[in-house]
């Protein structure tokens, strides 16, 4: 097989990662693959920056837009971050034909839709391992190895970040603050934490994943995706309480009538379940299908290295498709249908926290607009306060739609003896 | 893309799973793979037996030479059982071109080789997901995902019945004899477990993985494998007590010199292991790659339908290799350069129990032993007995060569004071 072009078009942590180790293991790669994956271009936006890793003289080039024009170049490494600049340069190559690798899961989950619809009309192939979960392979596992299954759910932990987070104010007893800061110390969040903390760095890869696992675009303005922000110790303690672990669980699930529930919340994730143990950094995904039952995966979901293995890998296969060309590259390989199921009709188990007036009198009251929507309470816990103080008041919530509960928390809200923001969270049912 | 002619050999428990799951999921792998993956013919050595899942009518034929010879079948999925049909079987279909599918651990551990060196010389692929940990795509992983990696190291549980027997041992105090009946009894052990509870099943799926992972046949009759049969109620105890699971472990290490290291030996994993807590029959795969860091995979190791799920990707794996054939389809996609460490040489640390006279100065004859092969002691339990019985003493043993600790325990058993057979087990460093 003769020698792979490649275009780098960004030379942060990844890009960087991807180029050391191609050439770490170039030898190993060679023999696996059967020809070098040679970079002939790194187009960056600052080429008289300072960097940790310096851009390989003899490629550099200050604009994406000489990949393009490059002969050289048959397969372009999109890690530059941003939207419009990626969009522009993925939309581009496949036009010309380039394969396309790349690992910017907002910009899949925004604008998946226009990107493979031009890969399947051109039949050029865009690879997107790194998008979802750094080093563990669950896009080739999921289109590849379960193929023969219709997937029933998937369980996730797929922020590093915010799970690095949630496990020191689980084990250390830390705010939010607090851990975040340390976080950003460790350099497990960046200066700007906000897609992590917010949420939404792992709603685009649950977009992405249940894209993939159903065969439509999610569309994600109408995802369900809440933060980390507002967890509090005392949930903390009140979840190890009641034997649980809150973590952020991206929850995608096939309902009964077809259509798909997706979101990402925190969650009040059962010590029984292996996920609650998943600490840190690390990542994990629960898989369920039909025919294959219960798969977990287990792994670094970000970091310069492991990231930069799913774009080799990529890149592998990026050289197997230029030998041996498929008749089609879909994103999805089959039918655009499904619809996701609007988040008010999600129905759960629910977690909710309430600061209360120490009166008599008063869960009675909130038991009853519990009561006259028709939703059931579990269980509850009344930590002691002195006399005639706040308190807080933990109900633990039968499964109900999640409309349902919103409409009753308001309620709950405007009576006058409640105080503070409510805290309500999705609990995840034991098996 | 026209549709893939598939036969397969055996019909049965994963033979009909596949073509139950091939039935049951038709329309979606027909979107997903781009063609009917249809049955052509279905071999059994018995046509008049009854089945569970009946010979589909039509396809039925009474010899496996029949799907050679019918231009219908493109691909053999060899689901038989046995070494020396199946060798047959898949020699002759690489030669007539047909593309091979097993499940078959043994005759890959055994012939992988032969089998290989042809379809590589012949270009014709064979998959083989379903012979290593069921569901769990650990081989589409090691060879395609993780690419980018030097193995650093494997460790895996992949006999789920002795994982199950293990954890009834374990965690409701039985003997060995007692959790098998058991095992057989729940369906999870055949009526001959042999190759189960040596650990030969295990075996023969870490040859096939190191194989993989390090570009050379690891020789079988090498490696270093023991089963579970031995290990009693108290060994479970007195590892319990010391902050250790009994689990049947496969080892796969790159050591410094190069050699590779390849053993399934009955371990005390730390309770601090992730995998000390997979439980039943459940399989686990933990792999550190250069690159990647650490993933683990964890799923159904066996079963009808798991199994199924991997054929069923192989199949779909073939579909494409059928309509964009490779330039090559060797197993091993590197040099077959490498080799295995002697048994003898692999350093670790043990656990040693001893029956030993309950009197003064018999743990400092055997302390005296291992002083002088200089193997160290890290710690040492010896539960009371009235006075003058005989007593169990356990050693936990720092790194030491096994040779050199094989040698030094035939030393000790010749003591007078030391009786029964001893029970030596690998421990599974903390990290």
């Amino acid at each position: 097989m003769r020698d792979i072009g490649i275009g780098l078009a960004g030379f942060g942590t990844v890009g960087a990662g991807v180029y050391l180790n191609l050439e770490k293991n170039r030898a190993l790669l060679r023999e696996r693959v059967g020809c070098d994956l040679a970079v002939r271009r790194v187009a960056v936006r600052d080429l008289s920056r300072q960097r940790a890793v310096p851009v390989p003289s003899g490629v550099a080039c200050g604009t994406w837009r000489e990949l393009l024009d490059d002969p050289a170049v048959e397969v372009v490494v999109e890690l530059m971050g941003g939207i419009e600049e990626p969009r522009e340069l993925i939309l581009e190559a496949i036009r010309r034909g380039k394969i396309v690798v790349t690992g910017n899961k907002a910009l899949l989950a925004e604008h998946g839709a226009e990107i493979f619809a031009l890969a399947t009309e051109k039949r050029v192939p865009v690879f997107y391992e790194a998008a979802v979960a750094g080093g563990i392979p669950i896009i080739k596992s999921v289109r590849e190895a379960f193929v023969a299954n219709h997937f029933l759910r998937v369980r996730a932990i797929i922020n590093g970040t915010s799970n690095y987070i949630l496990t020191r104010m689980a084990e250390s007893g830390l705010d939010f603050a607090t851990a975040l800061a340390e976080a950003q110390a460790a350099g497990y969040a960046e200066a700007d934490p906000t897609l992590d903390v917010n949420g939404w760095d792992a709603g685009h890869k649950a977009i992405i994943l249940a894209s993939l696992a159903y065969g439509f675009w999610v569309p994600s303005k109408d995802v369900l995706v809440e933060g980390i922000e507002k967890i509090t110790p005392a949930d903390m303690r009140f979840a190890a309480q009641l034997g649980y672990t809150v973590k952020l669980l991206a929850v995608i699930d096939a309902c009964a009538d077809g259509s798909v529930e997706v979101s990402v919340q925190p969650s009040l994730v059962p010590d029984s379940n292996i996920l609650s143990s998943v600490r840190g950094v690390f990542n994990a995904i629960a898989v369920r299908g039909d025919v294959v039952g219960d798969a977990l995966f287990y792994g670094r979901g970000a970091g310069q290295d492991p990231t930069a293995s799913s774009v080799i890998g990529d890149l592998a296969d990026a050289a197997l498709a230029l030998q041996a060309p498929r008749e089609s590259y879909g994103f999805i390989p089959h039918g655009l249908y499904g619809r996701l199921r609007p988040s008010d009709e999600v129905v759960s188990p629910f977690y909710l926290r309430l600061g209360v007036d120490d009166r008599p009198g008063v869960l009675a009251r909130i038991a009853g607009v519990l009561g006259e929507a028709d939703i059931g309470i579990s269980s509850v816990i009344q930590p002691e306060t002195d006399e005639g103080q706040q308190a807080a008041l933990v109900l633990m919530i039968h499964d109900a739609p999640r409309g349902r509960m919103l409409s009753a928390l308001a309620e709950i809200r405007a009576l006058d003896c409640v105080h503070d923001e409510p805290a309500l969270y999705r609990v995840e049912a034991a098996e």
